[in-house]
């Protein structure tokens, strides 16, 4: 069984969503950390929540919804061209140290994103940072009007690619998305950014638990859906091997 | 328009999941806070998830993969005694303090819970709180294997009491409940258990923010998900008068 396409999640696999952080923290000094991360929950939670609701927007209402929420829930001015700012960082996300190189040492195969993104978003990010001339496809779930994990959202790789699920290798470092590719009949390889060993350190002290300690345990372990990646990597380097033997 | 059924969420409305945490403490000495702000939150998410994916599996299974995933992250060690006692809590969950007396007041509408919670856990929940004498009716989603806030879970109101959602006042705490139950079309009143000040008192010191603090941010203020409740209130006790004005 060949791999003939490997799919990227976008937000938090190539692209670092903690990199809006020194925005934030400029705008909002002392809360930089904390907008990043309730900010980010909250925009998954919206994406699923208005899924299941039949009340889809795009993923750009529902990042603005979830940055409004993040500024009223801690009580923060909301100044617009500060807001402007931060959404602005959105498109201009930093890129995984590794991502260039690993999908450079692919290009025998299709490569693609597929993001919960809507296709403004995921093409002004994806032209900042250069990785337009490497990637074959741009794929938003935007058409479908429904977010990812849904199984909608992953039938379009077959859709927009040409390539059957069985030999496309899906990559997410969101464990949800990572479980509903699979449950969906992908190949997935998930990204383990924090092992099980950091996490524990991090948790160990209770007492004094960072928002960022408290993202990392709620969204980055692997999740109990009732059905498991099939290979756990922690770097994208790890990837071109994988996809070298499949 | 006449208000002629008042239909509750269970968990964190009429009951306080908040109530789990003495069990945790005992048999997690140091991170009963910590356990059980993480096991609701990923409680949700994963009823949400397995919707979203079509993996239906009953809540309490989703509340033991969610009790799981909680310890193993904090890598807790899984002692079955232990895992097995804070499983029972749940069917033993403290009544609201002001549940009892509102529901005795408003006994000339039909009474219902509509709740994720699986039959047999809502039936041991309300039997064992005693509540089972002035309810009508206990409304588990379980039979659309899909949970709140799917629309197919809240038209079972109508399905079990005869009651069309305009004549429906749906009481929840839970702000995506809340917002689900209007999406769908009944009346909604959300319960406002931390205020906007208190959570801005809480958030003021983001360095030594606790799990129950980030918690409350996550889950308990109103979210941006284009529809409001109808109604605000602060406590369960303020509900009679709005149902005998309505």
């Amino acid at each position: 069984m060949t791999i003939k396409a490997v799919v990227f999640d976008a937000y938090g696999t190539l692209f670092d969503v903690q990199s809006v952080a020194a925005v934030t923290e400029a705008a909002f000094p002392g809360h930089g950390d904390i907008i990043t991360q309730i900010w980010r929950i909250k925009q998954l939670e919206y994406s699923w929540l208005r899924s299941l609701m039949d009340r889809y927007a795009d993923f750009s209402a529902i990042t603005r919804d979830a940055l409004a929420y993040t500024l009223r829930c801690l009580r923060l001015p909301r100044d617009e061209a500060a807001f402007e700012r931060i959404m602005d960082r959105y498109l201009h996300l930093e890129l995984d140290p590794d991502a260039r190189a690993a999908l450079n040492a692919m290009r025998d195969r299709k490569l693609a994103i597929l993001s919960n993104g809507s296709s403004d978003m995921l093409n002004a990010l994806v032209r900042n940072s250069g990785l337009d001339t490497v990637l074959d496809a741009i794929i938003s779930v935007d058409e479908k009007r429904i977010f990812k994990p849904h199984r909608d959202a992953y039938v379009l790789i077959e859709e927009k690619l040409g390539v059957a699920p069985a030999d496309v290798l899906f990559v997410s470092s969101n464990p949800w998305d990572a479980c509903g590719a699979k449950a969906f009949g992908l190949r997935v390889a998930w990204i383990e950014r924090v092992t099980p060993e950091a996490m524990a350190r991090e948790c160990e002290r209770t007492d004094r638990m960072t928002p960022l300690t408290m993202f990392k345990a709620l969204r980055m372990q692997m999740d109990d859906l009732g059905v498991e990646p099939d290979y756990r990597i922690t770097t994208l380097s790890d990837l071109p091997k994988f996809v070298a033997a499949g």
